[in-house]
């Protein structure tokens, strides 16, 4: 040490330094549950991880080999802040299979994930004290982001169809005429995390015709929309308004999220100022990991991995929605998704789902609860189960496990 | 298009969602000039990039395929926003070879490149008008990072020995007395870019010891300090003080760049809130990528490695330093570089590089002009070179471009 200066003072000095936004900076709940969820003893229907098992990893193996030894002082070396060009090309081709045909190749930016497109938005577009408006509940990492720029998140109603258009308007303008500046809207249409709910394509026009008028920006994830099991495809609200749209997607669910690697497709006119705010962030997406993904997309038959998964996901998601309508307890509402990763379970009001978790661990099962997915108290009695990434006699045992608990949890509401 | 208002009147309402701070997000100029330096007929003394050729690729693309064959569902999956248990261990080795030994393995934290570090520091502790202390000239990538929080970045005279310590402790005194909220100082203490300068080994614990009395934070960003390639290795700040100090550190300089992997080494007591601060924007650094470093450290003689990197560069820095000498015209000083990768020329006043980088790029050579490294005016007839990326003969090539082009513009300036 190179100073007689005593530690409890430098403490205070060190406390004086963070910035305002700094308390607003949270562990995120999935994060808390993520140690945990490498128990073995424990079921997890916590985390919404991809089962990778099944990716043709033999093949990917023999592509990430030749990349290095072939072109390692490309693929090791940084690149372009805007990702490789091929993989922008790609991304294109990716996006058409959403029915998304209105992006040029210019307006596309690889990021670190789509994670860090939502960071960028809030970088170029919010100041502390704006507003964005989100789906109630909606993804966590997205209000972590928003509490980290010091953005207020103005959950809007939804039904069993997503998004409810007239409260929407509603809420536009009550939040205007209280003096808020809104700047976006953060939603996820398709298989929302983690409600599992989709927005109902008849609506989608209505919701990109009011956040055009308003003067509000859309950013649209869609992690998951391919990943569709029963059901028609609704548009995107990219390919309804190509102007006042980001799309953030994302290979993370489709093929690996360990690359960490999505993209944004950003209106023409906010494309530069945008692509800036993720430079000054990471400079440069991994570029090893863009070649990677350019080649299993081009030597492998991706979109027949993707029917794999769905196949594989559908059996998955049946497997739990028998298991909760075979043990769970009367009282309890759930939804039942088209497609995506998730299950959201609405418990008796009495019940907190944070103080649930911890008997869940010693009754041998984890979710995540639902209050890390909402702002407002009203998902304190709500969870949040995950049928991807286990098979299903594990689905099975765990929905028996949270069922039992949940059977003695409402019997003491009823003493 | 869903509704007939007009594009114009979109664009005005667009401008208007813009952030305060997205106004002062700007291109790296040494992203200006990235697309440039792939012209082959262009000799590049522009970008810092590693020379990856000598990189063991065959063994690299080995070890990539096995981790991916045999370890595939861990690799491509979502981590932990620390890192990787393996990788955390491993860089105390890394932190060890340069004298320090003192950070435990709870307190680091991988992170995607150190520029991802920087913004995680402007996230936990700057406020918009706060003011970081830093050496002039200082990285490009650091001042934009400050540009994106509306962070003031204050220079800090430096001499041929790096930072002055009394003129860090008047600055401070003077910053202090003008009201301005000081959070940290960041510095690149061995072989700063752009300038290639390195502190005094005997400056060093004046310049902790200031920064601690004045209860102002150390940023020490490390990229470069085992690239050495003459004199004695000076210990690093944080050695000398491991309460007041975050450390950065990188692979992307001693291995790889493209794998986006560097760490923060943070006092225990702010480590929390610094790691919170980067999951938020990027859940977790690439699993893969952290898994390939780990294996290369672990099979891999990186010391050596690192051996041959510095023979290479040794002899690529001499040449640069012999043509230099036998070409530069009269009125033009430069750096001597103990090691890293750039030597910094001061011009006559009157020329401006910016200008000048056009004509060099009719003239055949590039490099990055000097206001890309300053907040201050002080640098507009300086520019960086690097010497690492290039053989011999081409960089003496390229200075010969370059002194026949400066040549010209005193020879105008003389008239």
């Amino acid at each position: 040490m190179s100073t007689n200066q005593p530690v409890d003072t430098l403490l205070t000095t060190h406390e004086a330094l963070f910035s305002e936004r700094a308390a607003g900076i949270k562990q995120s709940a999935v994060r808390d549950v993520f140690e945990l969820s490498l128990d073995p003893s424990l079921v997890s229907l916590a985390g919404g991880n991809p089962y990778l098992q099944v990716l043709p990893l033999d093949k990917i193996g023999d592509i990430a080999q030749r990349i290095i030894t072939e072109q390692g002082p490309i693929a090791l070396q940084y690149g372009s802040g805007l990702g490789t060009p091929e993989l922008r090309e790609q991304i294109l081709e990716v996006m058409a299979a959403e029915g998304i045909t209105n992006v040029s190749v210019d307006d596309v930016v690889v990021t670190n994930g789509s994670q860090s497109a939502q960071d960028m938005a809030c970088k170029v577009f919010c100041n502390p004290g704006d507003t964005v408006l989100c789906e109630d509940p909606t993804y966590v990492g997205a209000l972590n982001t928003f509490e980290a720029y010091q953005v207020k998140a103005a959950p809007v109603l939804t039904d069993e169809h997503g998004l409810v258009p007239e409260a929407l308007r509603t809420k536009i303008d009550e939040l205007r005429a209280a003096g808020e500046r809104i700047k976006f809207l953060y939603t996820i249409p398709n298989f929302n995390n983690p409600s599992g709910i989709t927005l109902a394509a008849e609506r989608r026009p209505e919701i990109v015709e009011i956040c055009r008028e308003a003067g509000v920006l859309i950013l649209e994830d869609n992690p998951y929309g391919m990943l569709r099991y029963e059901g028609e495809a609704a548009p995107t609200l990219r390919s309804l308004d190509e102007q006042n749209v980001i799309y953030m997607g994302s290979f993370s669910k489709i093929f690996s999220p360990g690359l960490r690697i999505g993209w944004a497709a950003v209106p023409t006119h906010l494309f530069r100022r945008f692509y800036l705010a993720g430079e000054a962030v990471a400079l440069c997406p991994p570029t090893l990991n863009q070649m990677i993904i350019s080649a299993y997309l081009t030597e492998h038959d991706w979109r027949g991995q993707i029917k794999t998964y769905n196949d594989l996901y559908s059996s998955r998601r049946d497997a739990m929605l028998q298991a909760l309508a075979t043990h769970l307890p009367e009282g309890i509402t759930h939804t039942h998704p088209e497609g995506g990763f998730f299950i959201w379970l609405t418990l008796p009001a009495g019940i907190d789902t944070y103080e649930l978790l911890q008997k869940g661990v010693d009754a041998g099962v984890i979710f995540i609860p639902g209050a890390a997915f909402s702002s407002s108290e009203s998902a304190h009695h709500k969870l949040r189960l995950a049928f991807c990434a286990v098979d299903e006699a594990t689905i099975t045992e765990g929905v028996r496990r949270l069922s039992a608990l949940l059977e003695a949890e409402i019997s003491k509401l009823a003493n």
